[in-house]
């Protein structure tokens, strides 16, 4: 694989040598780190439940990468300690939850019962306008944490009859019922309404290109509810550690959402915010590398994904915002889960099956791998 | 399976048999009743229509037991003799429908397609707003009936694929349509706009401790949308009748109903009523022994899904509020079907498939056979 | 099949030949006309493709007849040219779509994908208040026109496990999706707020039978956004053309529709401008001969069919008018699907396979000759 290097001076050797292990070290950081699961396989629970955790931080983003997990939570602590208190929270109680109620280990050991408590709880303390350090959150936490677990294991059989992933459909269940059971103006939890992106602005100011462009990785940041653009910066390069594609696809994705948010007069907050940018950026991610092999057709589509995620955002924003409540992730969820559906056969013809999908610059190897084995033996025969 | 009592006295005869008379006669009252219905089956159509219209009458409180429907009923006519007639005339044509759109006779037969055409003639009197005895009020009740049989029909094919059962899906949803379709302030049918769970009182008065024991029993009653105290006690009876088990679990859900609506503090009114406890009780009752194996597992089960049922049930109410709808029992319907579908092995490992769901009692009856049997065919192999 | 015609005077065998040549030439151009994608197979793309978007016009009005199609798209022209305008723009961009993206073949020169794209664009061009020509309004009917051939690729998978039509489900997503996303008062973007069916009208004036009577033809053009009675009646004609069968049940749910929105006092507006009576015709014509042989049973259940459209349109139309959108055909469309579903052998045993459909006289035709060769196999057997 890496270029053999030999008729070089002694004196470079050592330089060499380093950034050989360099690389190597990159190279057993990057990607889905399954080694790294097999590593853990016999050490204590405790570890292993820190394992999980950290992927399930990372599966936020579509990476399923423990050291993507830690660079993400350390953002979070950065953008908000206590907010990072209840994304951890969040992911413990329904991890912990998927291994009470006895779900299939691989899944819980992939991280897969720990996202979406962790967005429930996230989205819980962002929209809270109690102030941090509002101790009473801490039960909605559990049980909406508990909750998404249940969900997640009932959804499953739904959409598996399709191979569908159930992606953050618990999430954005759970978080609608969480905020339309307590109400904005509820005595133990209030919480800020949201605010529809369509909304017409009543001292509209002139556009700020800087402010616009700051709103492209703001976006990224957005997809764990974090507006500072520090921690932003460092969640995206947690993704692009995973995965360079997918990082590249999640920027794409925020710049497509931006767009399209210009194009039908979103709100300029929205925009300065992130907030038009996450639903492409996710959008964005799924079709381009993660569930397709990536290629120029899938990433085509990919962009295609991200401008119809941002308007149907934008559409269910204007929907939902009539009765105070955020649009969250449903419209990349409901788009993805649409492009994976499509029969068309130039985007068909790359869909990953669910079970297999791994970072897309191992799709891709193991896809050629697949179509060298597969021309071989058309040849044999 | 009775202790045989041989060595008494001969004065005790005479009362033992008495007693031993009525034990056999309560034994044979409770439960399904199947012996009644194969007693039924080579009397004439309209002995065999009272039959199965009392099972449906018992279908809406999940019971299977023409008994109990008959004291259900009798609950109804002591509550409100017009409600009992509307409800009598939607159970009537919604069975009827069927029999004519040509269901499966066996479905029928079992009160399957009576129960949502009663709920839906009840809550249309209940919601009416321009009194009793409207005789115009008729003509909703038949056209309802009718399509709450089309619904459950057509639901079927659907929720088979995954082995659910319909449930009062058809209700909920056709007195959504009449509700929305006739809207607060029709000329020919006026309603009551529903108030919304969470909404905000202006005179918040203590809250009375008798008035909210009392809510428990009542939100058993409020099933058959009854808000009186002694017919919702007949309710209870009729089912602890059925299976002391599933009545014990509908009080048990109401009561957790009750405590979810005290935790974010919904209207005093609805507590009283018993409103933020009836999605408790159903949600409580489908999971704790219906539809799974009764034991401490289904038990814990069960009361999570009470709690989450009732919340669910208050943010239902706070959303179709909004266009001033009521939440009926969506929240228990959906809850219920995630149960079922949940993946967990501690829950699904309990799982009754839904042809062969009985009473409670009998369930645990049918496992432990089932369990025996599977026991001695590995012993022998 | 004609009746033979021989001893007739020399004097009259030219008209009658004549006669003869004007019925076969009738017969030519009713139906499905499969002998015409015959003929078109060897042509040039560009009139294969003019033959299939004419299928998609008609196919808006379940007719799959090229020619039906131009005759529609002609009463569109004499209605509005913009309004035609979009429409063809908004057909051929889905059915390009369809051919880019590698949907199946046959699809596509069936005119499948081609009729939601037009529905999308002239709902686009209706709700617009930015008057006609007006330019920008392309950008839209592009984009809609593609992602309805999107969805109508990706819900074809969830509905065929239950062997359903796709049907106008993405026409109705993205129109909605468009209104929600722009609002009514967006800068580039504006559109009328649509008003509930069932709105109280301040000034109440007698009912006017001549206007009422109008409206039931006027509810056969609505369903290409038509308000005019002479395109109206045309459009009616090309369905006839299509099929007599498929023309007079459009006719008859029409005034279904009617009815059902007088006994409900919907505003007088909807009644005389055929709104409140267009998903009663399209509910009607599914089940009144197109996916069910057409005998008297399946008669009686298409317009039980046309009822349920009509009231679940003005219930869907107030849900819905709250957030100022319209209800477009969902309430059809949700309800045909229903009827599709439904269990009761009454209906379910004239059931034809989505993929066999055929014009409603030609399905009675096919229906009688598997009879009959049934009957025959058992005789022989």
């Amino acid at each position: 694989m890496w270029v053999e290097e030999k008729a070089k001076p002694e004196s470079n050797r050592r330089t060499v040598g380093m950034r050989q292990h360099f690389v190597n070290g990159l190279v057993y950081c990057t990607g889905d780190m399954m080694h790294f699961s097999q590593y853990m396989e016999d050490k204590a629970f405790i570890f292993q439940l820190f394992e999980w955790s950290m992927r399930g931080v990372a599966r936020v983003i579509l990476a399923n990468n423990p050291l993507s997990g830690v660079l993400i939570l350390g953002a979070l602590v950065w953008a908000s300690p206590w907010q990072a208190l209840l994304g951890t929270l969040g992911l413990l109680t329904s991890t912990l939850t998927a291994v009470i109620i006895g779900q299939d280990s691989e899944e819980v050991s992939g991280g897969l019962h720990g996202f979406n408590g962790m967005l429930v709880s996230l989205l819980m303390g962002v929209c809270s306008s109690a102030g941090d350090w509002y101790w009473w959150l801490l039960l909605p936490v559990f049980l909406g944490g508990a909750t998404s677990t249940f969900l997640y294991s009932g959804l499953a059989p739904l959409l598996d009859k399709w191979d569908l992933p159930v992606a953050v459909f618990p999430f954005n269940m759970v978080i609608l019922l969480y905020l339309a059971c307590t109400g904005s103006s509820n005595p133990y939890y209030p919480h800020h309404p949201a605010t529809p992106l369509g909304e017409l602005e009543s001292n509209a100011t002139q556009l700020s290109l800087t402010q616009l462009l700051q709103g492209v990785p703001l976006g990224v940041g957005q997809i764990y509810a974090c507006e500072d653009l520090g921690p932003s910066v460092l969640i995206l390069g947690a993704t692009l550690l995973y995965s360079p594609l997918l990082g590249s696809h999640a920027l794409l994705g925020s710049g497509a959402g931006t767009l399209a948010g210009l194009s039908v007069s979103v709100r300029h907050g929205a925009l300065y915010s992130g907030l038009s940018g996450f639903n492409g950026a996710l959008g964005c991610m799924a079709v381009g590398g993660l569930f397709f092999t990536f290629n120029w057709r899938t990433h085509l589509f990919s962009i295609a994904s991200a401008f119809l995620s941002a308007y149907a955002d934008i559409a269910l924003s204007n929907l939902l915002g009539t009765v105070g409540l955020p649009a969250c992730s449903w419209a990349a969820t409901l788009t993805a889960t649409l492009m994976l559906l499509l029969t068309g056969r130039s985007l068909s013809a790359y869909r990953i099956p669910t079970g297999r999908v791994m970072a897309p610059e191992q799709n891709i190897r193991c896809h050629s791998q697949w179509a060298a084995r597969e021309t071989t033996d058309s040849t044999d025969v």
